[in-house]
Order: C-alpha cells, then structure tokens, then sequence
C-alpha cells in the first residue's frame, strides 16, 4: 500500500454517511417474480420492457434516441440485507459477492444494457431486459463502446461459464419469498 | 404504448420513495478537484489509484483478483443538485442529462471499468480511473465483456467526438466551487 502517493484516511464510516436516491421512473417487463427471469441480458435477447419515466425528468431523456443501446442502473427491489459470500447461478460454489452479480449486495445497485427500440413521451421501448417488472429506475446512461467496452484478459471464476448464463434463469435464491 | 402487454401505473412517486446506500469505501486517486481529472477511463490510461474497502465488507471481496477489469459504481460527491439539460464535455450544445455521462445528475450515480492490478487485504490497486480523489465506492461488479459489451449500431450526438475523451479535461463546470 503506497501510502507516500495517498494518504488512505478512513474519514466516512459506514454509518455516518448515508446517500439517498429517488427513483426517476419505472421498469416494466414480463418477469413477475425472480423465478423464471434471466440473469444476464444474453438470456433476455429479444425480451421486450417498457421504462415509464416520471413527468419531472421527461426532459433529461432529449437527445437519447440516437442511441442504440443504454445502460440501466436500477434498484434491486425485491432484495433485503445482504451476503458477503453468494451462490451464483452458474455454480454451487460460494464466491465474494463483489466477484459476482448477485443482487443480494451490501448496496442492491443493478446495471443492465438494453437495446433502446424508441422513446415517446415519458416512454422507453426497450429489448433485451434482465429485469424483474416493477424495478424502480434511478440512472440511465449512453452506451459508448470506447468507454465500456474492454478487452479483459481474466474472468475469474467465471471463465468458461458464460454460456451458462444464457440458458440459465434464476430461481428464488435471491427473493425474500424464498 | 402497448398497455394490454403491461400495465403503466405510476404506482411510485418520486417522493413516496427514498432509496437509501451506504457507501462501502472510498476511491483514492491522484485527482484532487474536478478541474483537470480525465472525463473519461480512455483519458485517464495507467493513472493509478487506490480503493480502500471499509473492513466490514473485505470479506465480499473474495474471487475478485481472478478478473482484469472490475466496474466501480459511485457517487459523485461534489455534486451538489442537477439539470435535466447540461453541455458535456465534448461539445458545447446541450443535451439531456440521461443521454450524456455528466456527474451532475438527478442520482448523482457514476460507473467506471478500471483495471485491477491488485487486491492486498481491504485495498484495491486500479489502473485507468478517472475519478475524483475521496469518492464513495458504492459497488463493485466483475467485468464480464460477454455480459457488458455490446455491438453498438448508433451513438447519437457522441458519433465522431469519441476522440475528444481521450484528451479533454474537466473543467469545473459541473463542481459546487465553480
């Protein structure tokens, strides 16, 4: 640890500091319950929702349908308290949740890029959705391949996986009605 | 709108529901004001930092050096209020906030793929960020290109100017001390 470079100075404990969201709109799509819903958005090709952006932030979406796809960050609704070591779907083995996408995190953030199909109003068409209906929306971003895309070398325990997370769906590990 | 497939209710308003996070830790990196740090990871290449992971949650942390790349999710702390309208870096017309990547947001919400180089206890050595000194870690997520990159038809107004991110440098424009 280069403390020359950077004083590394714990000034914020957890409890101290509190950050608060208000959801911009709402996520629509056909998955009902985690049961059944695809956990990656390969699993999700074709998967049509709809975003139900609230009347105050109408605005904010001007210039966005130039943009093929965007990226959705999201609350995970349906999810309470958390774990540091999870299941993933593609394996039985326990893994550091950072290392996963569980949505059972110490903060319940989701982000997912779908394709945008159209915005009238306050209503974005969208495909390819991983996402459970009712999810309340707090971002959306363009999608810029030179600033998310990268050539990563190492996927970890992933690796060798990712197939499985197109045919995989989630079951009710993660809901709170498990 | 195809309302017989969903349902729009707009069953939550923006102040029926607060969406509360705790940060768990704090970036580290050479950029100490807004003036002069990378809008973007491409400008910001072999810039190193530190992320220190407050100790209750280094256990989540497990598995994570297996990957090259990790996605950083944060709050952007000198944010202070939002526009639905802003001019970004790139150019100097303006454009909704939700079709740009500008921190002043109505969730104030930022994300990053940084290189990871090490993990050695609760601190993270990262390559390529582009973020301020002292920001709130919110999450971290593997990079997983299967499920995060996407072939990109259109960028809408980004088309051409992706360049520009390379080079540019913030201004303070989007500071509480500008």
């Amino acid at each position: 640890m280069n403390t020359k470079r950077y004083r590394i100075v714990n000034y914020m404990t957890v409890d101290e500091k509190i950050i608060q969201y208000r959801p911009i709109g709402i996520i629509h799509t056909p998955f009902k319950e985690p049961k059944g819903t695809p956990i990656q958005p390969q699993g999700a090709v074709g998967i049509k929702g709809q975003i139900e952006i609230f009347d105050e932030f109408v605005e904010g979406l001007t210039d966005l349908k130039g943009f093929s796809h965007i990226i959705l960050l999201y609350h995970f609704h349906q999810c309470q308290g958390f774990a540091l070591k999870v299941k993933p779907w593609a394996e039985n083995v326990e893994r550091g949740v950072f290392a996963t996408r569980a949505p059972k995190r110490p903060n319940p953030l989701g982000i997912s890029v779908v394709r945008l199909v159209s915005v009238s109003g306050r209503i974005l068409e969208v495909e390819d959705v991983d996402i459970l209906d009712g999810t309340p929306l707090l971002d959306i971003k363009p999608y810029i391949p030179t600033v998310d895309c990268r050539q990563a070398e190492r996927i970890g325990w992933v690796s060798g996986k990712t197939e499985k997370f197109s045919n995989v769906r989630a079951d009710n590990r993660f809901s709170n009605k498990s």
